[in-house]
């Protein structure tokens, strides 16, 4: 079971707000500071009653803080670590939900010289709306959470955060900010371009008068917040750049079988990769 | 409300048996025979109760038809015609649910010299599971039908089939069957190609471990049925290849974006593709 004097939440969107209502369902026992700049997001995370105080006072709430959990866009890290590095109590644990874990441990070395605190996470859960008002106590329960841990690391400022991600029901697993970077790129960086792609070509050559559910749930990434994507194909551009070219690669690969209307060459690539997402979702759903 | 004596559902899978359910939902006093080829199927078409009659005797349930529905799979649609062509009585009507129309009608020319009562549908419903214990009485509801119909066309025949998809709730758009084709390809073939090369590209590169809710709702179309998608490329190879260049030409504007790493173009691009899928939805919601 997670446990800190006060844990404040910088962002208090649907994930922050999620782990604040996950934690208090779970009987954590500590204080949660949620923080951020817009009142009407203030007045919402307070109306979820998942925070035991909201404020716009982000160096008093770091000061507070035994633990802080960064939940804002990518593009608002450096702006905490500042404030981290100038307010934080000695022995401060970070962790976050960063789509990207490369960038935010950039970020966090401009403001600190000890990293050995800043845990990185990306909770791989999430919902199509935005906003303190569509956190869910169980948004994250049986979902994969990767946490970037490296052998500078304070193994106690380690076990907190994954005993964080645990008392929220996630199974985690270890890797480097490079390979996350690179998988994260392919697995939900590309789905939500390739959605985008769909409806571009879909307003550009028409046909939406006539589009159904298929195309609705093929297109529902393509509906996420737009600074937000894009703050993460900036922060992870290289990788997501290889994974366009790959899926290019399919691409021609596709048009070619198509061209050459080999019925059971066809058959035969469509099975494979059917039967590849199907063994995917056995394995996840049996884990 | 649709009326004839005999309905003859060819290829009672998941959409013959919701036309079958739908109808005796709504009260239709006609009989309604479905024809399949595998034991199987047959029996569980029985089992919904949606059938008067199951059989594999292909000639004699068009010989009893007032109307023939074909549901198979494209490549079925010659044998159909074949046996229409020998065994339909005057006056038959014959609608299909085929994912592709241009083929339907030049598969139905091999053996028809009228084709006047050969009026093609499109029903855009669907669902993931196939065969005949997964039809819904309610599939079609609020949902377009495609309706390729021709001036050279029975008007009775016409209105006789467009009586029975609106029977079943559906809102009908006429249109050509090259402009079907294409949008289809469009809407629907482009999309499930998108999805069967994102799942491609993760068994190359790697990721399947932290997929989650976002890559399975992405790649969904990615687990349909193989032979049945074979047909369909191959039916509307064209224009599935016309999409597939525009899509290319999306990935390569994505990926000089990215290059660029303009936020401000990034975010004005990502917004105006979210505003026209929310658009989109909003107008199909309304409609």
């Amino acid at each position: 079971m997670f446990q800190t004097d006060t844990l404040t939440i910088v962002g208090p969107g649907l994930l922050g707000t999620s782990v604040a209502l996950g934690l208090k369902a779970r009987g954590f026992t500590g204080r949660i500071l949620g923080v951020g700049r817009k009142p009407e997001t203030l007045q919402a995370a307070e109306a979820t009653g998942a925070y035991d105080q909201v404020t716009s006072d982000l160096p008093e709430a770091i000061r507070q803080a035994g633990v802080v959990l960064i939940a804002v866009p990518l593009s608002g890290f450096k702006t905490v670590f500042e404030q981290v590095a100038a307010h934080g109590q000695p022995g401060l644990v970070v962790t976050d939900v960063g789509s990207t874990k490369a960038s935010v441990i950039a970020d966090a070395r401009v403001y600190l010289s000890d990293l050995s605190r800043v845990i990185g996470a990306h909770p791989m859960a999430g919902r199509e709306q935005a906003g303190p008002q569509a956190g869910l106590p169980d948004l994250f329960v049986g979902k994969p959470c990767v946490m970037t841990v490296g052998p500078a690391d304070d193994p106690q400022a380690v076990a907190l955060v994954e005993s964080l991600w645990q008392t929220l029901g996630m199974w985690l697993i270890r890797m480097t900010p490079a390979e996350h970077d690179q998988k994260v790129a392919v697995i939900s960086h590309l789905p939500h371009l390739a959605a985008v792609m769909l409806v571009q070509v879909a307003q550009k050559m028409g046909g939406l008068e006539v589009a159904s559910t298929g195309f609705e749930g093929a297109t529902r990434l393509a509906s996420s917040n737009p600074p937000m994507r894009a703050d993460i194909l900036e922060a992870n551009g290289d990788c997501v750049r290889q994974a366009l070219q790959a899926f290019r690669a399919a691409c021609d690969e596709i048009e070619r079988l198509v061209q050459e209307g080999d019925h059971q060459a066809i058959v035969r690539y469509l099975e494979s990769v059917r039967d590849g997402r199907d063994q995917w979702l056995n394995d996840k759903n049996g884990s």
